[in-house]
């Protein structure tokens, strides 16, 4: 069973990245394309094909080269979204076709990004690939607070949750993220505000938990919402965010933060 | 206490970053200078003052601008490691002497990256400065082994864990990580790994729950350990790591890893 090994697919640094027949799943970040890594730009420069999902921004798209084939793999409202076994299809036609592709997710396909399912299509078609990280919503909309996700004193841990499946959460998980100091971010956490603050305070969470919601992190438009556990639900339904939103339990912005922007703007 | 705001500190795409007699404090990501964020790379070219960490790698300062002075503020061996009071001072007289100054921490600077001590010296000194997201060394290390840190139908949350910190731990946050298909990263795990086992052992965790220990992620140097929950530690003796490592509690790596990377050898 134990087993070390090295990594013979890491490609060399400075050099870049894809492999004519095989996919790279690429993480974008969350909007702002100086938020994608320097090895994810080179990607989608070089790439013949591009699978992208609906979060993945049209600032990051516009860095696409000129000869790559775009393909929306994501999109909402005009019909149907595409199904996963028609994206697992295409990934592998494509690469099959002797492509350089790329299947580019937003955030961290890591993170919540439904990366398996894809992963064993490719492995089942015998088709290769690489995976290369990406900036998670998480760490631009924190520090778009001021904060840390983790902090000496406060918390020596922090949880990446997905406001989908939380109902499936068992008796410790609330407890633990009831616990004074604890820290959270909920993805995709809107609908279920009204739940977690219920099972939260159920748990013995403070109500006056500090609650932040960051709406758009990185992008032009990232709105910031600065409530409390037990306003959670009417605030949120006040703001009526209509954008990917994440949700820190347990959070506040830095509390200078108003007060530095106005210095930047002066200094700038 | 309900309060919506909109960022003005964020600079916009395609423009950079840093404003003279602030700080940038960024994240140089896990050491492959390709996992630079675009923006994190414009700022080390820019900046007239880096401050940077132990394990920010050489890779990565190489790409600094010609008239960039570096400051090691992390060495050790050479005498003690510099005091954080030290590290914040300089920040603060770099500020004040009007530089651009961009302070490199490993990783992302907002998970165990000891941010906020820096921060408040910047507050309290009246310096104003903006945080850059990087990628963090668990998304890097997950990505190497072909695994996702969350996954539908196994894991819907995944915890981010100081080793250092575990012995504060309550019963519930050790009952949480010993329910079957939890995921954590543990950061700086070494040294804790016997103690993790036997407390997770003791709050039911199965003993044959997957272990896989990523040295030195992303870099030329990375090993990976695969073992068990039970065999952990006497591994992780074995394999004698001395690079910074990232443990992860209930994942291996994906089967065919091996496969792919001779497969990904062949083609290359």
């Amino acid at each position: 069973m134990t087993q070390i090994t090295t990594d013979t697919t890491r490609s060399g640094s400075g050099m870049c990245c894809l492999v004519s027949g095989q996919v790279a799943f690429a993480g974008s970040g969350p909007g702002d394309p100086d938020l994608l890594t320097v090895k994810v730009l080179k990607a989608l420069q070089e790439a013949e094909v591009v699978l992208f999902d609906r979060l993945v921004s049209a600032e990051v798209l516009a860095l696409a080269g000129d000869h790559s084939q775009l393909e929306d793999v994501g999109k909402e409202g005009f019909g149907p979204s595409m199904s996963q076994e028609e994206i697992c299809a295409r990934l592998v036609t494509h690469a099959k076709a002797g492509k350089k592709v790329l299947r580019l997710k937003s955030g961290d396909p890591t993170i919540f990004g439904r990366l398996d399912e894809e992963l064993t299509a490719c492995e089942e078609a015998g088709v290769a690939y690489q995976i290369m990280p990406g900036i998670t919503a998480a760490s631009a909309a924190v520090a778009g607070i001021g904060q840390s996700l983790t902090q000496r004193g406060r918390n020596s841990s922090v949880r990446f949750l997905t406001g989908h499946d939380m109902k499936g959460f068992a008796d410790q998980d609330w407890a633990a993220l009831a616990r004074p100091s604890e820290v959270a971010a909920v993805y995709m956490g809107k609908k279920s505000a009204r739940f977690v603050q219920g099972r939260m305070i159920m748990h013995g969470a403070n109500r006056a938990t500090p609650v932040t919601v960051v709406e758009n992190a990185s992008r032009a438009d990232q709105r910031v919402l600065e409530t409390t556990l037990e306003r959670l639900p009417t605030d949120l339904a006040e703001a009526a965010f209509d954008g990917p939103a994440l949700t820190f339990l347990g959070l506040a912005p830095r509390q200078s933060a108003a007060a530095l922007a106005e210095l930047n703007m002066e200094l700038a």
